[in-house]
């Protein structure tokens, strides 16, 4: 039997599962700094028979949201070379255009079918008590400020373990299989410009899981519909300093200028069409408290249970911004440092996995489609971008046991769910480009 | 001796001044609305020999300052024909156009003598307590929303009374005598009309004067240098209504334009180079509670105690109120209903009339330069006009006993103080023009 | 055919139904003062035989919300006495004490079935155009701040005509009905004191309907579940004055406080477990530009999709406003002037209806259940109060042609659709206590 | 010539005066970690044979506003010893105890004369341009985030040459003579701590200086009576974090409180006693855009043109800080950092010591009082608790030209005004304790 041999693959794998995943975990990366992580999937999947392409071909780079300056890129950069990235990608990846897509084509007849894997950890400090199992097990972050509590090392690693079925011949397909290697999801910066780029504009089915995100072990969401359209906004005011004792009204206060934006943004009112959502997280402003302060600095996000939603809510918030500079005579830069739209999954493409799925012994519970809010995601973009060009799209939720809440400090989940996950992408192959 | 000829005179003139007092305090009329009370005045001043001239001639239309509505206007003008106005001066001050200026020439060489009086009543009811004088003498408001509450039946009470005198021949001068009736000196709205109309360009001396304001009866300021510069504004903002529960997203919140507007006000800052003011007095917004508000409108008013400073204070109001509709992306009209300078009593002249009423008896204690700071009064418009032309001017004040404090419902000033005022404005006349 | 004896039944008492909605139209009253509508149907109820009770025995007084002051109570009494009160009753009824109840028992054995129809009309000026209806036909409100602009009047004479059929004898049934004629459900401010009063605490059944709310002609929802749950507050703020050029640091500023407490109630953020709204809709403050406001009025209502999600959001409202009065250090009363719940309609009873009316020809189409979201409405406590002690109750929406939305000076409804309106309660009677 | 012996010795210093000063300048200090400056000091006051107290002593610790935490004040510790700190007077100073008085007795009748001088520099980065005398000659901060932008360094060596005079026997004075250097006059910090502990209750004469603040060279203010009272506070509001997105109504938003704090705080009313001020420099808030945020730090700062007005402006912050709490229900703690009294000169001293320095040739222009406002400054409460227990107090401003204005990374004084500023303290011992 064709599954048994699968499975067996799979069962072979999965100590080199473990393997990658601790070793990305070891080496956290933040968003457009995926230089060890990006350079050494490229290198496996060259190694496994893929054609690689990385950096500029696969990424526009005007359309990256939410870049680091300059600096951070290229000391990023340095500690991936010191620990052990793979140098003939280096130099394509630089500068934070850390994409990485491999194509392996059958030479038959057949659909194009694309899957979606992040790159990118979060600036969290890992948790260091003993009960933490990648501390206990050796393998926490080495990068102090940094920390894979998302599960995007556990993705990076289910893409190479189906690249690995894929090119070693364990799985047989028909058409050409497209795995896209994404940075910067958190923040939703990245998947803009690789849909920019028009890598998936060839892509028939398009696909990209999740592990966690609240659903337990055994379960599998096959149409995850719940992500919301959302904008990430920076802000920076920029007005006059005086002497608050002696010259008050030589200044323009751009501390007052924020608090006003602040109150005024968390006022927009709500949205008859649907859910709305709008924070601003951070705020700081000012040098000293005897000085009319002349910057200040808002983090802010909106979103909307539809992109129409987001829309009207981006637009509310560029207004309440730019008549609260107005106010107090300010200049203000409102900068798009990250964006998602809602994307629906492709109600066809759902029945047809969830069918498939079925059949088989991985999960004890699927649900097709769910609705319920769970944050925002930018493979939507992606989604949307391959349906507008007449393919279908779907997003999976892959159950696990989480040791804590995602990007909490103790975050980890059961890496028992790898081969799950591998073997579930890999009939999900099978499904899509050979049951015609 | 000729001080006690005038002296006699004033004394025969008393019962006139009381009569003349308690007729303009039983029908007290509102800013550009003193048809009655400036008929009466013209009437007057035709009788006694002046040169009279009302309405256009000596107002700017466009320059008047918060003249109420038409109906209003139409109202008042038909109240004051049931209340005996004098039917020939009507048709000329029609329509908010209330001043009166009376000028008798001696036919001999002098300089040009302007005295200022103010006509207008407030919008307070009247007490009825017992105890309050005008109630008790049967001399209280008829029109009930309307009363005397700061003493300008008083002022022009002295007006008619120096007329009097000057008419009559009981008080020799040289040169011109010009006594200006001004309308709407409440809101400090009426006095740039009658600057910008010319009537003091060709006056050496200039004098206003205020019963009360604090100092008490035997007291006289011969220099009231305290008031502040003014700015008196009305906002309205329009926006959308939409249902509340439903379709929030439709609507733009005038009332939220107006609360934002209303603290952002009140923030503005203090001004390093003296006293300024600022508030927002009155607020009114909205229809009903499950409605977006599509209307409001605010009053405030800027202070400062330069010109310069409440420029300041009106030039960052407007910024702030132009922000914070456009937050709202509601529109906003600005309407100037109010204004008055600050300006300074000119030196030489203060000393002159200190020097010169310091050798009567009439005042226990003078008061050269007062510059405590004493609200505001459109005066100054009129004064610094005398100024910029190569003129000088002051403003006096007239201690009396009051009943209670300006603007109060129980107002009332010491009626024995009105010959005490006559005298003292007479004394001036003879000095500015016979004592070279 | 029994059928067919009560649609002749209906038939000839469809004159009787027009110019019952007519006369009520022509004389509206708003909430608890409806002493003509509710003294003329307790009259009409007592002529067909129901044992009527009317004020304190039906309403708890004390839970009544929102109440005009005494001075409008007495004074829409005496209006109500010029237009043709039926006088027996104004006694019970006086003070606002303005419900009837009537109750028929078929002496049969069977379920109490209650139906509840609203008495009272809103303050909106009815339009004075020719193509509005009621001012064509000559019927329109004769009470110049006030109109039915709700199909108020269109209830109350649904519920007389199926007294009617009941009372007459054209509409046999076993058991009890009881016919609620409740005030002030605008501002949803009566049903409260209803429910307390014990009134349905008997009820097996009990239905709600209103005409149109969107639907249209021909259109029928037997289960209206997207009312809202809702608070309706009046907030008191009282400062204290002061002169704002002289004695600033005197006043506590009211009007202020009011601003504070508007952006504070707008920027309460939005609920995870649902919709929630929150408007500030009317606020008036202050005397004067030149006078720290003393005093501050708000008008305000918060929602939520949910009962839990709107006692949510009035907690955070309180807590907001008592912040920005402390803020200020004025003195804050709240008043809950207004409140009902979410109530979804019992599945059962639903089902029932809809089964019903499916085999008759009243309607062209039937929804069962709708939860698209429709503002609010007190009869939800009614139903809350219902199946809290084991009855079943829905809320019907009677599908009609509007000339105008509802609340519209332009509002009204198709006549047409009082004969099938008392036909549809009248087959439902049937259903519920003859079917078994 | 007695004086002449006084300039020769002053003469001889001056190279000392210079020395002193560029060692100061070149280790800066900020306050409470003035560990080497006051050690050497301390050094030096026991060498010339002074009675020397430190630390406790002189201190009371509870009284000490605006202390760092620990390990700043640690590390400033070590770095003292690193730069040549006076070993044995450590252990005293050690924990911000930065303190230092020195006695000298003359043993002869006469009063008790203090001067107070203030030892700690400001958390400015030193300008590098070769134009900044310090970087030219070698003297410019080594501690790279402070410097001597306000003159201490200058106030300090003036002490020093005060004390060697009298230490040395170059100025003879009958009396006692009490130098107290104190720490953390940046931020008003630290007189109030010197005063509790009573260091000037034995009083007669208390004298402090400036150098700069806006004279010209050549200029003597002796009467300083322009400096507001001042109060500086952070505020620490702590809520409750939740995602933004999913569970927004579980946070308790922290950054929303203060914005509503900051603009409640600005819009806080004048005063009509005087010129207030309130400012907020500062403010930090939040983690993360799609987080509520739980934390916000806010520094700010009241002066008042006396300190009653000071006092009603702290008392109205509170109000306001304490109330936008509440409204977002969240924790505060208001932490006093720092405070100044108002305090006007004694009359009697500044006519004295004016009538004695216009008879030397020290400066061009003495003014004696001047009440322009000129910021705030501490030593008002040691002059408060002079003028309390019966004694005289001024604060002299000793004119100089400077390179830039205080707090500016170019600031810099002219080293000949020390010579001039060491012989009119000189003159004045002699004045005030030899003149009788």
């Amino acid at each position: 039997m064709v599954d048994d041999a699968l499975s067996a693959a799979i069962a072979d794998l999965t100590p080199q599962l473990v393997a990658w995943r601790r070793d990305f975990h070891r080496y956290p990366e933040p968003g457009w700094c995926e230089f060890r992580t990006a350079s050494l999937v490229a290198e496996e999947l060259a190694r496994l028979g893929f054609e690689v392409s990385v950096g500029e071909s696969v990424l526009e780079a005007a359309s990256r949201l939410g870049v680091p300056d300059e600096d951070t890129l290229d000391g990023a950069l340095a500690r991936a070379r010191q620990q052990g990235a793979a140098e003939p990608w280096l130099a394509a990846l630089a500068g934070g255009m850390t994409a990485v897509v491999g194509v392996l084509d059958s030479q038959r007849p057949g659909p194009t079918l694309a899957f979606r894997f992040d790159l990118d950890a979060l600036p969290v400090v890992e948790s260091s008590t003993n009960t933490h199992f990648p501390r206990r097990q050796g393998f926490a972050s080495v990068n102090p400020a940094f920390m894979h509590a998302c599960g995007h090392d556990g993705h990076t690693t289910i893409g190479l373990g189906l690249a690995h079925l894929l090119g070693r011949g364990a799985l047989s397909f028909a058409g050409r299989i497209k795995l896209i290697f994404q940075p910067a999801e958190e923040g939703v910066r990245g998947a803009a410009s690789i849909a920019a780029a028009g890598v998936v504009d060839d892509v028939d089915y398009f696909i990209a899981a999740h592990l966690g995100l609240g659903q337990p072990q055994g379960t599998l969401v096959c149409g995850a519909d719940g992500f919301m359209a959302t904008t990430k906004l920076d802000v920076r005011l920029t007005g006059q300093s005086a002497h608050a004792g002696g010259r008050p009204q030589e200044g323009r206060n751009a501390l007052l200028a924020a608090a006003h934006a602040t109150i005024g943004l968390h006022a927009i009112g709500p949205h008859g069409d649907g859910v709305s959502r709008l924070n601003v997280g951070r705020l700081t402003a000012g040098q000293g408290r005897n000085i009319i302060a002349d910057t200040a600095c808002l983090e802010l996000e909106t979103r909307g249970s539809s992109t129409a939603i987001n829309d009207d809510m981006e637009r509310r918030a560029r207004e309440v911004i730019a008549g609260a500079a107005a106010m107090q005579n300010v200049e203000v830069d409102i900068i798009r440092v990250g964006a998602a739209d809602n994307c629906g999954a492709s109600p066809e493409l759902v029945t047809r996995l969830a069918d498939c799925l079925e059949t088989t012994s991985l999960f004890e519970h699927i649900i097709r489609h769910d609705t319920a809010p769970i944050g925002s995601e930018d493979a939507t973009s992606l989604m949307a971008r391959t349906i507008a060009q007449g393919g279908q799209a779907t997003y999976l939720i892959l159950g696990t046991q989480l040791a804590a809440g995602h990007h909490h400090p103790c975050f980890d989940f059961d890496e028992a769910t790898l081969p799950v996950a591998v073997e579930s992408l890999a009939r999900i192959v099978r499904e899509l480009t050979c049951s015609s």
